[in-house]
Parts: structure tokens; C-alpha cells; sequence
């Protein structure tokens, strides 16, 4: 039996739609229970013989600060979410709470682990090739070392393995985003995660294939793109600014007159075939990787079809054993790991070449 | 009369496009006069009575590393076109060659002015509101300091300013482009970048927004978007990646069976109309800025649409004296600028606060 604690007043809606997401996932997951998370007032009125209501007091907003999170509300549903994941009482949390909030409270409660200097935030982008591209860092971490990006290259390795999503079907591959054709490609970290990423690969400790560009996300060469939170952060949401600047688009030309809408009519089948095949809310369920315990952070604003999938998400990784995967991931990776963090930092305005 | 030299060999199709968009230019611009650099053979059967061939023997090839333009191919029509703005017989040169090599010949022969220390490539993006954002930098510089980021919105405001592209008419609006939400917003560098563009606001120097996020780009509140060369160039091409990949989407949708290709003949003047609004190649002609002459940069892959669009704006830009422009901003700044970049370099390790 798998147990996933869901913190049900995280996100933009709260109850109404974390609940509805967990009557689903409990309809189609018939060795899983639920440890609904929240006030108890919000909560008791959903009845499953798979699903027990633990009450808290607390709700982290999602303006909130870290500090807030973290010092002031220690009877949160976020929190009390997470402490089921530390108490061994359920494998896996999962929130739609705000990022930092949560990266914090996980960090805090569950600590990182061993080998694992910073937690990361992982998730999967849809690629060209039908399948999925996952991302790391996306906004946990900035101003990242070499050595953080290997971990995270040893991470993501980890859970591509355990979700078993690799396109090839062998060893996932890691690309590491780069910048091309200009001048100087790459600065300094970039150049010497390089050389971490193919030791790394040379000594099997993954699967290493070079740099790739911002586009290789979706065209998807590479199974995992590692890259410093604060440029996954950035190409992530200009990624969302792109889309829907598109289906924006789409919709008002569609709106145009009644000529438009008449072919909007005739091409809602193909447009809805398309939209299907990139909801985003099939991708929904992010990682958060490097604690002693499972997390998974759903966007905030996800609707109850996007939460169940954040939901699946971290039963599959439950079940499929991820933190143990990942624990001897860095067991392997380890002489590479050590030497690398102790060796005199490799920092971003090293010496040029 | 305003003269452009034109880098014809340069970019994946040398003179076949290049002298289509030339002719089409000089249609459309009766006070214009094109110098066409390249290798005589290739070009002398072009004839304009406001055309002149300036022969130049050497080609800089797409996958030329910088090394070679700069110091083996002496005679490259790039360079060559680009001694002519230094030569002051053109305002400007324009270039579809590589950007690494560009940059740097340009750099090399032009010198870059005074308070700058520098270049950056700016480009515009479509937004939502029916306008462009214009982006800098795009990989010119990798590891900018605080100070570096003010220089490129000082610039990018002369630019905007030149091309009279303020949504507002105002004075065009500067973000700094950060990540949001999560625990640490922004690094080191960008906080204390933040803070330089506060101060520089205050003193009516330029007319800084604050802190935007990837979508923002795509959604327009600002008019300039600022940010290091390494996540811009990420983003850019991350943007880049979506796009193609929904377009390919539903290319293939509508390919699919015969409803779907009859959706699509229904469809089709309503998707023209959307790709005709977006159609990247409106937004060809990328501008170095920071050097003492005007280059303005092509996509590679141009075809005669948008190379003739990278001609029209160096047009503006030489007409409008954006180069003049620049230098007066900088003079503006100046006060903000010398103390700046005189202080301790604020690097991108810097103390926590």
C-alpha cells in the first residue's frame, strides 16, 4: 500500500479542487491511501474507506514569505504534509502551496541528503518526439557551482530511471544548457560542469551527451537538461509566455468574424487534438529532489485533472522506490561527487582558459 | 542619403537573398544607397544606380571560429562591411554572418564607446499587446555584473528611443528580467543590479519598471527587457523551441486523414493571419550596441523577407542617429555609470545581505 499526504488547502483553490483530484486518483489507484492534510471543517465531508482527514490548523498562502512558512505557521497543511513524509507514515507529500514555502519547509523538516548540497526542482517539459524532456533546476537554486550541477545531472538521472522515462529505454541522457554559435560559449561554470558532466560519463556514473541549446527542451534530444535554477526558471516561463501568447492568438483570429468561427468549428477537432497532446496539465507534478523524502509541487493554479496527475506522479515515484534510486545514484556517483565539492571552488570568474 | 554596407555573402544563403532583399530595399527607400561587399563575381550582376559592389576576396563561414574572421580572413566581406562604417563612407553595416565572428570583428575595428564596457545584442519579440519587447543581451556576454546590466538598459533605452518603439510613447520602460516567487529572488548580481537601475530611475535617467519574469517578455508590460547574455540567449531559444514545436503540432494535426485536410483548407486563412502577427521574420535585425558604428545582425537562416527587415532597421536606426543617441544616454548616465563601475566589483559571490 502506497500513502501519499496531500495538502489539501495548498494552490490557488484549495479543497474544491484538491479534493476532487483525490477522489480520482483513489478511483484508479486501488493500493493507495490518502492522508488528506487540512482543516478538518474543510475536509470531513469526503468520505473514502482509503482516505483518513489530519488535521491542520494553518494555511501557508501563496504570497507568503519563506519566513512565514517556516517560523510562524508550524501548524500549516504544508508542513503537517511534509512531517507525515518524515515520520515514515506516508512515502510521499504532495502541495500545490507556493515554491519557496515549500522547498523551504521540505528542506527544513526532511534535510538533504547525503552527497546533495542543494535540493533542486525537477519537472518535465513535452518535446517533439511525443515524449517528455524533465528539467533541472528550475528555480530552487541560483548562482550554481559545477559541482551542483553534476548532483543534479546524478538526480534527475535518478528519477528519470525511477519514472521510467527514458525515450531510448536505456540509461537516461543528461544534456547540460549550454548557449551555441557565440563567441564565447558558455561562462566559466558552464565550461567546468562540462568537464564534471563527461568524467562522469567516462566513469559510467550517467549517461552524458554533451551541451544543448534552450530548444533542445522540446525538440528533445536528450532525456534531462540541467541548467542553474535561475536560467530554467526564466526559460520555463518564457516557455509559458510563447504558448500562450500562441493559443491567445489562435483565439482571437478564431473570434474574428463569422467566417472565423465557422472555421473554428470545422477545426475544433484539430485544435483540440493538439491542445490534448501538449496540456501542460499532463506534465504537472514537479519534483523536489535531494531531501530524505518525497515531495512533489503542483502549480499553484492547476485545476483537478492537472492535481491528480501531480498526485500520480509522486505515487509512481513511490512506488517505483525513487529515494532509494536516488540514494545510490550519489552511492555510485560518489567518488566523483566528493572530490569535486572538496576541491577549491570553481567559481563563476575563474581565471579565463 | 543614408548608406548601408551589406555583408552579401554572409548568412546560410549568401548572395541569393541577400541581393533579393537589396533590391526590394532600394524600391521601398529612394534616399538610400547600398555599398554590397562581397566577392565581385558573385555580385556584379546586380545592377542599381544607387548600388556600388565593394569587392572583398574572403568569406567568414557559419561555423568559422571567431580566431579565423579575426585573424586569418582579412578580406571577409564581413569585415569588410564593416570597415566601411569604420571608414565613415556607411552609417551602417548589416550582416547575416555568424554572431560570435560579427561581435567580435566588430568590436575589434569599431571599438566599443566610451563608458561601455561591453557590447550586446538587442532583438525584439512580438507581444501580446501587438508590439515588440525588445531583449538585451542575447549571448554576447556571459557573467554580466550589476553594472554591465545597467549599461544594456541604458542602450536598449536609446534604441528603443531611436526606433520610436515605446508602447507608450513615453519614454520606453526597462525591467529587469529576475525569477519570481521562489525562496531567493534573483541572485547576487541581479539584486544589486536591481538596485543600480532603482537609482538611476530616481534620477530620471532612464525609466526603470522593476523585476519581470520570462512571460513577461511575451506579455508586454515593459518595452525593454534586460538581462545577462547567457539567460537571454536561453530564453530565446527555449521561446524558439515552443513555437516550432506547436506550429509542427499542427501541421501535423491537420495533415492527418482527409477531415483534418479539409479543416485545415477551412483553417487556413485564419492561421495565415495569426503567423503573419507573429511571423518571426518581421523582427529580423538583431543591433550591437556599445560600439562606435552601427552593425546590425540577420538571422543566419533569413530568407529576403527578413533580410530586407534587418535592412529597414539599420536604415532607422542610421537615420534616426541612434549611434548619436546612445552616446547622449550614456552622457546622461555618466554620473551613474563611472562611480558604478569605479566601486568593487559587487561579483556574482558576493555576501548574502
Amino acid at each position: 500500500m502506497i500513502t501519499l499526504a496531500v495538502d489539501c488547502m495548498g494552490g490557488d483553490h484549495g479543497p474544491r479542487v484538491t479534493l476532487a483530484a483525490c477522489r480520482q486518483f483513489l478511483d484508479s489507484h486501488s493500493d493507495a491511501q490518502l492522508l488528506l492534510v487540512g482543516r478538518a471543517e474543510s475536509l470531513q465531508s469526503f468520505a473514502h474507506p482509503r482516505a483518513t482527514v489530519v488535521g491542520a490548523s494553518e494555511v501557508v498562502g501563496m504570497d507568503d514569505p519563506v519566513e512565514v512558512a517556516l517560523r510562524k505557521k508550524k501548524d500549516s497543511s504544508m508542513r503537517v504534509a511534509i512531517q507525515q513524509v518524515k515520520d515514515g507514515i506516508a512515502q510521499a507529500a504532495v502541495s500545490a502551496g507556493n515554491t519557496g514555502a515549500l522547498m523551504a519547509v521540505s528542506r527544513y523538516l526532511l534535510k538533504t541528503l547525503e552527497g546533495i548540497d542543494r535540493p533542486a526542482i525537477a519537472t518535465q517539459m513535452p518535446n517533439e518526439k511525443g515524449g517528455a524532456t524533465t528539467v533541472l533546476d528550475l528555480g530552487a537554486n541560483v548562482d550554481c557551482t559545477p559541482e551542483h550541477l553534476l548532483q543534479f545531472a546524478v538526480m534527475g538521472t535518478a528519477l528519470v530511471s525511477a519514472l521510467n522515462e527514458s525515450a531510448s529505454g536505456g540509461e537516461p541522457s543528461v544534456g547540460l544548457l549550454n548557449i551555441g554559435e557565440e563567441a564565447i560559449k558558455g561562462n566559466e561554470t558552464i565550461k567546468r560542469a562540462g568537464e564534471l558532466l563527461r568524467a562522469a560519463g567516462e566513469a559510467k556514473a550517467l549517461n552524458f551527451y554533451g551541451n544543448v541549446e534552450g530548444n533542445d527542451i522540446y525538440k528533445g534530444p536528450v532525456d534531462i537538461v540541467v541548467c542553474d535554477g535561475f536560467v530554467g526558471n526564466v526559460a520555463l516561463k518564457a516557455s509559458e509566455g510563447v504558448a500562450s501568447m500562441i493559443v491567445g492568438g489562435l483565439k482571437s483570429e478564431f473570434k474574428r468574424n463569422i467566417f472565423t468561427k465557422f472555421a473554428a468549428i470545422m477545426a475544433y477537432p484539430v485544435l483540440s487534438a493538439l491542445m490534448k497532446r501538449m496540456d501542460h496539465r499532463r506534465y504537472n507534478g514537479a519534483a523536489l529532489l535531494g531531501l530524505r523524502g518525497l515531495v512533489f509541487k503542483s502549480h499553484g493554479s492547476a485545476d483537478a485533472i492537472a492535481f491528480e496527475h501531480a498526485l500520480n506522479r509522486a505515487y509512481d515515484a513511490a512506488r517505483n522506490n525513487l529515494l532509494d534510486r536516488v540514494r545510490a545514484r550519489i552511492a555510485t556517483a560518489a567518488p566523483l561527487l566528493v572530490p569535486a565539492v572538496a576541491a577549491p571552488a570553481a567559481g563563476t570568474t575563474g581565471s579565463p582558459e
